[in-house]
């Protein structure tokens, strides 16, 4: 009888999530001969009735390679440990999702996801003992442990196309020019579209900024007959008299001030005379083809999530170090979120290219 | 001695200007041996001291077609009837525009802006006696006379490119994504793009929308299984409730409520329940590369120019009607704004293949 | 019992087949409750056993509006006229056609092609009564009675960002480059994708071209100092030597000199000292996601299908005239082919904005 | 005295150079102070009278981040151990390009090629004292040392974008289409694109291919039901049987048989029957604007030379290795080519999602 695994995407949606299931597909069921059966959002199709359980044989990888999103779904009822009752409350439903996979025959499963999808697995494998492989995915490329997500470039692409078009008509026009980009915690996204896309000005959580500052770089390239500024603004970014804050007050007064954009505006508003404008890319920079590089990466990972589950390297997630695909623990992959190095090469790199930071 | 001709762009920019700049030049430095002079930000460059002006050759040519935005710049200065001055106030220095024209040896302006600013060189040509022909601009083709307006089609391009991408991010979360697009009084983006993209609705200034049928629609797709809803709303889309306001209430509103997206998602906030993300393209949309249809339009209009300058068709504007590159009065354009028409074809065909207008 | 109605794709693919599927689907089904079934690989899946033919609801027209390519098919066995036996031999099958037709109920057939497919749906109704509504297609945009067919601007699109990028290399390499298009008889994308990608010369079938006049525009550019060209060659263009040609002739010499652009390097050989390259796009240009303005488009033609079928229109074809969706006689739009105006506008605007024609 | 420092590019072009020089020019001339010299077409500005020299400010770079090609132009002049002269012949013109060095008060020269120029830098370092620092060019990412060279990924993104158009045109249509992009040595960009692109088949110079396996592949599909194939084939791949002929004999064999994929569609020829068709990117893969990886690392090496210059660190090269930039010298770099690995986990990945090698 052939081996049958699961596979589960877990949190937000990332270019390239298709393109993993499509390779370990391809891997599980031409090579090794084994079942793999799709897990509808997350683990919650486990807790259906009936069950949200998908086949996954080689016609159903089709077109997946290049289509964004995921075709397994994702949810906010994901966390089988903290699963959401009618009445708004919680309950532990993480026996039953156990149960679940025993009952399907379902070996072990490769699970698709963030830090929070990562420690949910871990700790299905340890306290319910469900054998867990996985594979790490994150837009906002803030995973320790491995150097690149897929789907990260896909969103710098769309964000560096933004700023191309944003360029020229800012020229035109004399404006001060916002593009908020994602990044509630982590500014990976805001500081590489900066740089691909000649930002005058990068403003990244990590770095809360003095709008004095800000608007000071304004005026001087005004005075070197300059006058339109473009402004990448991270949408976690804010400014250093928030810094003290923690990341719930944080969160409370983005939502407060309507967005990182329409703060850092409101900050500027009596410090420079300017037309100022705002873009919002949301959720724009989440969807759509993966770039060519996310779909190899995404292709890389899901090929050798097969080949760890194949010596039963339970408990291993497959990462990307050093333009290599290796394999690392979970739990290293949840210990902490890789943010922007204040320090780091591509801050100074920004700041060496004529960037301000704002601090 | 060669004729000695102006050029010059106001309002807003559109991908195309430059192309048109460039055909106007090439054709009439090459083929008619005229001098070339660019009036920088609209007409304000005869106002300064000294003078806005670039003699325009063809290596000042290069590179022009394909780059968004205008190289002369454009101005919320660019109305001499209603001049700016320091103290906030207007005066009329329209008799000084032509006199800086005159002296200049500068025979006649082509003029490149949509309704007002062909309304200001109309008003120059019948108060002063400035000789002026017309390029129609609007990135909305809000112009009446003329069938397409260059940039408008790289605009739809734009909003269509979020839309595909929004769809995948939709698909994957269950949600109901806004996009909202330019489109302050004329829906024409919203409604091109939403068919493009195939959006489930499109809500657009013309037909205020009933936010009971909105909320329908979304309910109706759960109902089959489609949980994800794309909405597509112009930027001037209002619901029924403030369809009797007029134009400068309507804007207040808007600005009031934070935009048609977030106005809209306000009314849907009671009448269903799910997550809601918006998107605010803005000035992308009219930034970047023109499509190559919008390079070949304003190729077209810009060589027309200058064969109606070659016959002293002083008053005229270049218009595209049919497939045809024609002429017709300047003042014909400026007569009225081409709205989206809810009884015309387009819309019947939006409704036709399932999109729900809102009314 | 509702109506039901066939639908078929003849010739070669065009990005857009798959819009005006999905929205005569969505507009017969939605609004007048008809079945449609489409027939696999133009009428060849009338031909087989078992019968090739798709009924399409609904769910069936889901991701079609921005999918390339035809979900139908088309063969190269798709006149039932002279349908090709297995030693080499052709026999007509057009009864045979037209019983099973009868046989499956379907009362008419939506035929989508271009001049070659529509004749055979005109002859299949003048001959064996099968009522038929014709859909234009072509991705070289030579039918008359239709200003535009879906397809064609995606294919320009694509063309001209070839050019683009050619632009840039071939600056830093003073070559001469060439970009071979699709186009056997007409001009139409070499002349498009030309004038929107600023090439320096275009070379079409309609106006067979001085290898001469060629070599002087190169040297001239030269000597102002540019030594880099880019030419556009459509795969129909020949040299006025072969000017004379007919048809079979014109196309055996294509063949025998390895395409239009090996051809015209081969004429440029002994004239210009330059380092000449070639790029042949091929079915890159017909392939791919259509453009907005061909969804759009093809959206439009599509619910017009509908309507034609609606009033019993048999024997009309829908058209785009004049930014309109009109409907004619499908006799008139296989009379002849639409090819470039050696004397019309376009080419006037070529030359107007620099471009050498060749003759 | 500023210091002064040349810039040179030699070879062939790739995109983002321009954002190399634009770095350079931006971190040495603000934060240095230094004066920079743009070296016109490779070293052959050095040996022309009057020097092509030109003097690159913080003006002069704009709007080159996102610009293809190479401001300063490349030729094949550009080797001064080999000069040609004017009969064909080659002399050595390497002291004078140093004392012309010297003469301009030139200190040393950033020196950006591939490993040809690499080389000739190092030995004008060696044999005639000039200082330089070289910056990695290859569009082939066919130099050790460094992990990713920038405009590679450009290429994998222009080549998959054409892959991903004929999916659908080869899917309407049941055929074999084959895709030739660059690669002569290394089939880097072919064995990406493909794997990015979902091609069946990828044919690269490392592994010389069975045409009797290609067309097993072919058939295979067919057998399945999916009668269309799409092979990626590098420029430089060939069957087995000229697996043993050396470079000189290969590239004879190529241009003998009119690309690799017409010897592979004449190879294929007797061995199936399909409609074959080839599209051959060429230079369009190399021109046109760097994706915004290649625009980053390509700011990134361009900052680093600056720091590498600063240091006195003549002879070293940057090189960007497991996700950080470095140093190294430049012999490493030129020591040997890079070449896909036929065991590497690259085509262990290619096969296991069902691409066919050809061996």
């Amino acid at each position: 009888m052939p081996r049958r695994i699961g596979i589960s995407t877990g949190g937000g949606d990332a270019p390239g999530l298709n393109a993993v299931i499509r390779a370990f597909v391809k891997h599980a069921v031409r090579d090794r001969g084994w079942e793999v059966l799709g897990i509808e959002d997350s683990f919650d199709g486990l807790l259906r009735k009936p069950r949200g359980l998908v086949p996954l044989d080689l016609p159903s990888c089709r077109g997946l390679l290049s289509r964004g999103g995921t075709i397994l779904g994702t949810t906010n009822r994901g966390d089988p440990f903290m699963y959401p009752t009618a009445d708004g409350g919680k309950i532990d439903r993480s026996a039953e999702t156990a149960t679940a996979l025993r009952e399907e025959g379902i070996e072990g499963v490769v699970v698709m996801g963030g830090d929070g999808t990562l420690a949910i697995g871990l700790r299905l494998m340890t306290d319910h003992g469900v054998p867990v492989v996985g594979v790490p995915k994150t837009i906002d490329n803030d995973l320790s442990v491995t150097d690149l997500t897929f789907g990260f470039l896909t969103a710098v692409e769309v964000a560096t196309d933004a700023l191309d078009r944003l360029h020229t008509t800012a020229d035109s026009h004399d404006r001060v020019m916002f593009l908020e980009v994602m990044g509630r915690d982590a500014g990976h996204i805001a500081l590489h579209a900066g740089i691909a896309g000649g930002a005058d000005i990068i403003l990244i959580p990590e770095i809360p900024y003095d709008p004095d500052r800000v608007a000071a770089k304004i005026k001087a390239r005004r005075d070197v007959g300059r006058p339109a500024t473009i402004i990448v603004v991270a949408e976690g970014a804010l400014p250093l008299e928030s810094a003290s804050l923690d990341r719930k007050a944080r969160l409370a007064r983005l939502k407060r001030g309507g967005g990182a954009a329409a703060i850092a505006m409101a900050q500027l508003e009596g410090r420079i005379e300017a037309e100022m404008r705002s873009c919002v890319l949301g959720h724009v920079q989440r969807g759509g083809t993966p770039v060519p590089f996310d779909r190899i990466l995404a292709t890389r990972l899901g090929v050798a999530a097969v080949d760890i589950v194949a010596r039963d390297g339970w408990g291993e997630m497959v990462a990307y170090v050093g333009d290599r695909v290796v394999s690392v623990p979970i739990r290293d992959a949840v210990a902490h979120q890789k943010l922007v190095d204040p320090q780091g090469e591509l801050v100074y790199v920004a700041r060496a290219t004529g960037c301000e930071l704002g601090a």
